[in-house]
């Protein structure tokens, strides 16, 4: 393993409730790693250079983590899910590649993006590289199913993108059309995890239905804290730059919230700012401002909370056991760590 | 079938050779059109706008062709073949939008690219929709062989596409490597789009290998063609522009043994335009000039037409058919519609 440590950089100290989680999928985790180092290889030198980059600043692993914890919950014995959850993380990790293209980000998880490195060019196809060893990864299980659940999400994760992309600027979106979106781009990639740990143990379909769900609001709880944390957050806790999303003209429930209730003038600021696009340094100021006295972070959290509470009650159809408890600290954390 | 029709706008008319290979696979085209129309479908709006813009402007649909064809001289009788043809249209579409962004293409297919109409974010994130699309029809087959057949040409594609990218602007690439990148990034698909239509229809290991070796070969020779058709061809037949792979700084088989054969002047005018790529509006037509004068673009067909026999000479294995005579005109095809 310790090519794969040297590969992969310093572990990153699991956080608070992750922690419980975490250290029941140590072993598996470690697993996931060393066949996330082994499908990034490729002879084209360009390719494990800069996936490598992507893999070695971390991020949490929330995504195979639930592969993995799923699998636990279960009682599966086989080793589908090692692959399962690295093809998992490798669709995220493709996604990341092209959400930064696409948003034109420069700094993720605290390190320069990889298209402000070696370009956008390098960055769309080692994405869609990735995305293709995803599936090499599901072929191996042999498992048509869930080639089927990673397969559909994938597009639905898709769709997903392209909406926000189209409501982008748009002040009009209303809440309903934002949790939409997040249902697609965050969520069905958390409930597909999820769920395809209880098609390859074959608990039948209330345990898949049950993780999907858990997935499913897991993943809306989690998008939720992040929108939030976007005009809340300190940098260093997030690894991104705080105003991102306002930067880009990305319509989030915090700001949604906020137009619903602004004043005329505050309605100019936010159209000035986000449908225009034509903004100040001191605007983001403005809208933190704007944001707090509408007290529209702490309603974004209460919806997460909220959602994170559905994903807890969905493990009701499995017995007691420390694994559950751990799922249902995460759903927590997901939302304390905004605290 | 009407209105699949007025989707994908009026027919191309097969021209030379193709011509009878596309009579004998027309009734299943029609299918395979009207699913790839069904399944570019999504309630996100700018989806099927742009799929459509790339569907309507048609093309030859020369892989899903091969797919029917060879699932014919297999005697295949199943309907696998009409879904992985619509997968097979499906990565090739995701492949171009994804191309054009990375090239900063303007113009295929004699139509403005997605990437000018719609920009380069939309242009991604369809790409990665209709790939996504792709695996969700090969899943619906049920077969984990053709799955992984895909699955590893989707990876080498990409490979191919990163490779080039890294070879672009480099004097130094030689043929080997060229052919290294053209086997990758089309080839692989040609390969691919043939093999599994052997491997459905349970023909055996010797008749997949055929298809697989007619495919590669095919490929190879039709990439072979274009490159030449850059420096050569008329923008009515092509339908892109001539020069791209100038402009681009694309170090294709016409300009490498161009270099080989250069003069010291010739070398430094190279090295300016395609390695520092300080181009000015003439520097095309001495390219022309260059590559006419030392006869690299007959040589290029030459190669082109050794690799398509080669195509031809893989379907020995398959008895004389109309259809297996049809393959070998294709063969054929592809280098003559150069002259």
């Amino acid at each position: 393993m310790l090519a794969v440590q040297s590969i992969l950089g310093p572990k990153e100290e699991p956080k608070g409730a992750i922690a419980g989680l975490s250290a029941l999928v140590a072993a598996d985790m470690e697993r996931v790693n060393a066949l996330i180092v082994q499908w990034m290889q490729s002879p084209v030198a360009l390719i494990p250079e800069l996936a490598g980059h992507l893999v070695r600043s971390g991020g949490k692993r929330l995504r195979p983590m639930l592969t993995l914890g799923a699998a636990q919950l279960c009682g599966y014995h086989g080793d589908a899910h090692i692959k399962l959850a690295a093809a998992v993380e490798f669709i995220h990790t493709a996604t990341l590649l092209h959400d930064d293209v696409v948003d034109e980000s420069a700094l993720r998880r605290g390190q320069s993006t990889a298209n402000v490195i070696w370009g956008n060019q390098a960055s769309v196809l080692v994405g869609d590289f990735l995305y293709s060893r995803s599936f090499q990864l599901m072929v191996e299980t042999g498992n048509i199913r869930v080639l089927k659940t990673l397969a559909d999400a994938s597009s639905v994760i898709a769709q997903g993108e392209v909406m926000q992309l189209a409501a982008q600027q748009n002040l009009e979106t209303r809440e309903a059309t934002y949790l939409e979106i997040v249902a697609a781009k965050t969520a069905a990639l958390f409930a597909a995890a999820a769920e395809v740990s209880g098609v390859v143990s074959g608990r039948g379909p209330a345990a898949e239905a049950a993780l999907r769900a858990y997935g499913h609001n897991l993943g809306i709880a989690f998008q939720l804290v992040d929108d939030a944390l976007d005009y809340s957050g300190r940098e260093a806790l997030m690894g991104k730059s705080v105003g991102d999303d306002f930067r880009e003209g990305k319509i989030t429930l915090p700001v949604i919230l906020a137009v619903e209730r602004a004043s005329a003038d505050e309605r100019a600021y936010w159209s000035r700012t986000m449908e225009q696009r034509r903004q100040t340094p001191e605007d983001l100021q403005t809208a933190i401002r704007l944001i707090e006295q509408h007290k529209t972070i702490a309603e974004t959290l209460s919806r997460a909370t909220g959602f994170a509470k559905l994903a807890s009650d969905a493990l009701d159809v499995f017995p007691e056991s420390a694994m559950r408890e751990a799922l249902r600290e995460l759903a927590q954390f997901c939302v304390t760590r905004a605290h």
